[in-house]
């Protein structure tokens, strides 16, 4: 694919600021950014947004919003946190709001799906009226009890055609390849996607992958087709930014130039 | 549930041998067992029957037959090798012969998907002639690069319905709620699933799972809702034996006497 479309999702070089990583896409030539919450707060907001305004990057998307599942949690206290997320996302011009959706904490993974339901219902309203786009970010089935109730593309579409009409334009889903790449419905799913796709991430599976969250590889070194998907994800009308994410213990001890020299090579070669 | 219905996997108490697991059985009054092949070559396949036979024990399933994915295998020696399985499993009487069906190897996972089909259908005839009824376990997704690209009862359920008719009451699925439990369609999947349910594995998704093989839970320790699973089960016309199936190094460094008294209490209280 053609780096022009490349968005470094900063977890990939996540030993590094804000600072650095808006420095590092001018180095490496690389024209969007994901931003993480921690790593905005830490630059302060005003600061992260004059940062990538003067740096001329393009914000794919800010990570992230969600964490609907908990029965504990107050309801308010929720929304009021993602109402910040919304409040940051327009702040810095981000195409989109990822959501991730939260993990299931006790026996009732019907009765999580449901909070998540809500917790997107109750929040879209102020996305629509700040006009940020919130997406949907299903994740690994594997991931259920630490991160995402949500697992599969068509879980997502569900969620998407039932509260979106309220609110058109506004909620979406984000596509990214690790987590969604094994589904035998993917293809079948995303035809019925057009339009609805406001992200796509890329990174690879490992064959002998050794961790649940942290070992993800570079595209190129496992055993996805991304050049397919790439085309299925095209297909849904999406010609934004697409991010590369590496969540990786092995990458993250790489000099992060290194990093970024190898992604953009992959980025061109493999997606 | 009652434990008349329990049956033991011998992966549970994976540091005992063939005759220490049907001793086990005996020991602990459990009624049928779940034999793996390389314990049944260990101990032989004629003393294996014998030894069975002689405690009254009910063969569950023999695991495993499949892995029909690797493109530089010779379909006819992964033929050779089901049909070797086909064989230990209409020795020992088993109710029936599960199938692994093989991780993904290449970047190819629809051709992956095709050799599974291929497989499946080419041994099909075999096991009618020997009585011998096949089920297709699909397992987590997690295991795809490792164990199978069938990771859905959806996905094995389309497969049984191309070819069961063919040779009718020889092509199942087995549902183990390890590996699907997570699914937003497994409520609905298993509505077309009448009869062709031939076997039924518990254990627990551990709320901190830290192993992609090997970190299952017991019963009860975790966060599936079992019994609402066995309900929807049971509703199939599934009234065989439920499988105990813990792969974990935490459990197999214990006394498998120890972990047989806890499969036995949680199996009442939490399946």
């Amino acid at each position: 694919m053609d780096t022009r479309r490349l968005s470094l999702n900063q977890i990939t070089v996540n030993s590094w600021s804000l600072e650095q990583a808006v420095a590092g896409c001018e180095r490496h030539e690389i024209g969007a950014v994901a931003l993480w919450r921690d790593k905005i707060a830490a630059a302060g907001l005003p600061r992260a947004a004059k940062l990538v305004r003067e740096a001329g990057l393009r914000v794919s998307s800010v990570c992230r919003g969600g964490m609907f599942t908990d029965p504990a949690a107050d309801p308010a206290a929720v929304l009021d946190d993602n109402r910040r997320a919304v409040e940051e996302a327009a702040e810095l011009g981000a195409d989109t709001l990822v959501l991730v959706c939260g993990p299931l904490v006790d026996k009732d993974l019907p009765g999580a799906r449901t909070r998540v339901r809500d917790g997107i219902a109750a929040l879209l309203p102020h996305a629509a009226a700040a006009g940020v786009r919130l997406a949907i970010e299903p994740l690994h089935p594997m991931m259920i009890s630490v991160r995402s109730v949500v697992v599969s593309i068509g879980q997502a579409l569900d969620l998407v055609e039932e509260l979106e009409p309220a609110h058109p334009g506004h909620l979406g889903v984000i596509v990214d390849a690790y987590h969604v790449w094994w589904d035998p419905a993917l293809e079948q799913q995303l035809q019925r996607a057009t339009g609805k796709v406001f992200g796509y991430h890329v990174s690879d599976w490992l064959p002998g992958t050794s961790d649940l969250l942290l070992d993800r590889g570079i595209m190129g070194d496992g055993l996805m087709d991304l050049p397919k998907l790439s085309a299925q994800v095209a297909a849904t009308g999406f010609d934004g930014p697409v991010e590369v994410e590496i969540l990786s213990s092995r990458w993250w001890a790489e000099d992060p130039d290194d990093v970024l020299r190898l992604v953009r090579k992959r980025f061109e070669e493999f997606v």
